[in-house]
């Protein structure tokens, strides 16, 4: 096992990688930034390292600075979380330079799943379901033929770029040409380079994702999904397991499929595939992130599999024995509300000192936090401040333990979205199981 | 199912009650003492009444201002918690005159297991094994005489409780009339009972208890046992399930004549058997609790069965189906430290104000907590805090989770007996699980 860790982040991730470290009996090493002296992860860490100014450039991703905090600690190994240098495949094969053990997949399996084309590419090759879609369009006219065999409603997309700029949501063959046209030379401003593309338009998708690990002997594990659909400006805020829209014929198939995909490429570490599911149940490949992702708990809840332990052991050359797909034996439901500093109506970021702070507790409870009572939240970065992680033995249970978790929940002295997540899950269609990715926008509270 | 339950309780048990009101969706009224207006429970109930000044026997044992308030408030039943009410008969008694569900077994079942002579006696009709020991001792003369046909070091112990009270350990016949008037004075102090008796002494017992529930329609259900061999002034203060010194055969024929006896009883609620287990794994009998105990929550983390909601359940009358025995499927291990506002090494209690307080949190960590940061302890109740409840696939995952939650425990301004759970987790032979209930006087740190 390794000696000593350094994590390479901040905030609640760094507090579970720390966890798993203690778990494990491995010496911690944080890093951070000015404004972090004082953080939760600096505070418990055995050792930190401060690593730069608040800027996340000059600190959480300053990679020299994070390299010799390593080498000086005499970390064998770097664990780089969620965000900052998770994906960064350059910061993995500098790590393999220094002697260093990078806890993720492969620079190589990074490279691959990074590139959306690429991956869409190896995605199919493996029998990966995907959205009907085109190559770059010729024309209006090669845009409205080929929509008519994708079926509207059909999406145009910049082929240079994303954000919703060059995007067109077309619903029928009037529409098309013009579309184009606007597509085009917005996606000509917004990324210099003209090119379209369209995909089948899913007006009411679901969220869906897989967990996955592999380790260093050929194994491929698949820990069933997540349904990710309840998100405001494209970000996930409340995410379950199982999905209310899955059924074990149904993940017992993705689960088969996406262990195929990653024995034939030879993925090492954890990662997820994330899928777009339409309004009659089809999944479709959408991406992969080769990392532990923000919403693992609510697998861990229904596994009782440790997912950050088991991705150290993968990464310290162990072959794991874990159950998998069909054998794995789901135990109850789990949900997970994130908690943010920022307006629950406007999404406005609102950082500042925390006043009061006593997070909720009991059976079938649990916190994920990087913040206390006195901490003062930084305007730098992701405004989430912890996670409420609820498991019952129905889905109902599980919603009932979150509210009263959420009411319990005391942060004084800024805001937070708590206020969002106590409406959504009084929601009829959110306590029913029929959420989209569009739900939150049509939420009043 | 309840519309509102008046919980009769303070501290953590409060708190415990009051989610499980909440996952069932029942309304929860709370009552207080004056010094207890801003205790967490009162901060969290829906409804919440004073009933009295700090002295428990004008709060907390005030039957006639309890019993006005859930009159007052609308409630249909009353849960007891542990301590204070929970075990006095009248009480239950009274409840059901008054129309409210006492939430317990029927005042009979608390008369007999109440009674430790009584019970001795049914355990012995139902089979269960039993320490060599005696009835109610009439005098000095009569306890040496006894005591000669036992054979030395024998116990002496109140007829009317428990908690140390009336207790005294006897070498050899020039103590026993001495020890016979302490320990008669000592009972009738505690208890208003001078009634004592005598049993065999086991210099190196370990304690373990089963975990059982019987409802209206005539099940017992055994949630296998618990080992609490960690106590100072006997009172356990570590807690762990399974036990180390068990097997499933050992663990089966427990359950199985547990289950016979409360059949033959007809016992309808939540309730523990305590036994002594002696240095060749000889069990025996002690006595059984008719009530949630403090140490449930190791039970729960290794079943997944939500003891208190399933108490209630009972309560209303429903007929349960849930595994029982053979067919429970344990699953990890548990362990439990209680969390004291005390000097570690004398004991002696630290009641005072709670300047900061941040409890762990993470995977596997649940904390049952009582008080919060800014929180006064009062100096009239039990000393206990909190609860830190850890799970793991295995005893030493649940150990090395624990360690870590214990360190991340932060309680200012008061003495705590963390140091003491600390020393307690690095000793060899409770890393080895090779405890006795004598292990922490012997402990240094």
């Amino acid at each position: 096992m390794f000696g000593k860790i350094l994590i390479a982040n901040r905030g609640e991730i760094a507090m579970r990688i720390l966890r798993a470290c203690r778990t494990l009996g491995i010496r911690a090493v944080a890093i951070h930034s000015d404004v972090d002296a004082s953080a939760p992860h600096v505070r418990f860490a055995d050792e930190a390292v401060c690593v730069g100014p608040a800027d996340p450039r000059r600190s959480y991703l300053n990679i020299p600075q994070i390299i010799a905090a390593a080498e000086i600690t005499g970390a064998d190994a770097v664990h780089p979380g969620y965000g900052f240098l998770s994906e960064n495949a350059e910061f993995a094969d500098l790590c393999r330079r220094c002697g260093l053990t990078f806890i993720g997949p492969t620079p190589e399996a990074m490279r691959l799943w990074g590139d959306k084309v690429r991956a869409r590419e190896a995605a199919k090759r493996f029998g990966l379901p995907l959205l009907p879609g085109t190559t770059v369009l010729r024309d209006g006219d090669d845009a409205a033929a080929q929509a008519a065999v994708v079926g509207y409603p059909v999406i145009l997309k910049a082929a240079g770029g994303g954000g919703g700029r060059g995007m067109r949501v077309v619903r029928d063959e009037s529409e098309i040409r013009r579309a184009f046209e606007t597509a085009t030379s917005e996606a000509l401003a917004g990324f210099k380079n003209p090119d379209v593309y369209l995909e089948k338009f899913v007006e009411e998708p679901r969220h869906i994702e897989l967990q996955v690990l592999g380790d260093n002997h050929g194994h491929i594990f698949t820990f069933g999904e997540r349904e990710c659909s309840l998100q405001r400006r494209h970000q996930k805020i409340i995410e379950e397991a199982p999905s209310p829209a899955m059924t074990p014929e149904k993940r017992a198939e993705l689960s088969a499929a996406c262990t195929r995909a990653l024995v034939e490429t030879g993925y090492t570490s954890l990662g997820t595939l994330e899928f777009l599911m339409d309004e009659r149940g089809n999944l479709y490949f959408m991406e992969m992130n080769t990392r532990v992702q923000v919403e693992h708990p609510v697998t861990e809840m229904v596994t009782g599999i440790d997912l950050v332990e088991n991705q150290i052991r993968a990464a310290v050359g162990e072959s794991l024995n874990l159950p998998s797909g069909r054998a794995l034996g789901l135990r109850g439901h789990a949900m997970e509300c994130r908690i943010n500093a920022e307006d629950p109506r406007t999404f406005v970021p609102w950082p500042g000192l925390i006043t009061e702070y006593l997070p909720p507790g009991g059976g079938g409870v649990r916190v994920e936090s990087g913040v206390y009572g006195g901490f003062r939240v930084p305007n730098n970065y992701d405004p989430m401040l912890a996670k409420v992680i609820t498991h019952g033995a129905t889905r109902a249970e599980a919603i009932a333990r979150m509210r009263s978790a959420l009411d319990e929940f005391i942060i004084g002295g800024i805001r937070t979205n708590i206020p969002l997540h106590q409406a959504l899950l009084r929601d009829p269609d959110v306590v029913a199981g029929k959420m989209s990715t569009r739900t939150i926008e049509r939420l009043r509270f």
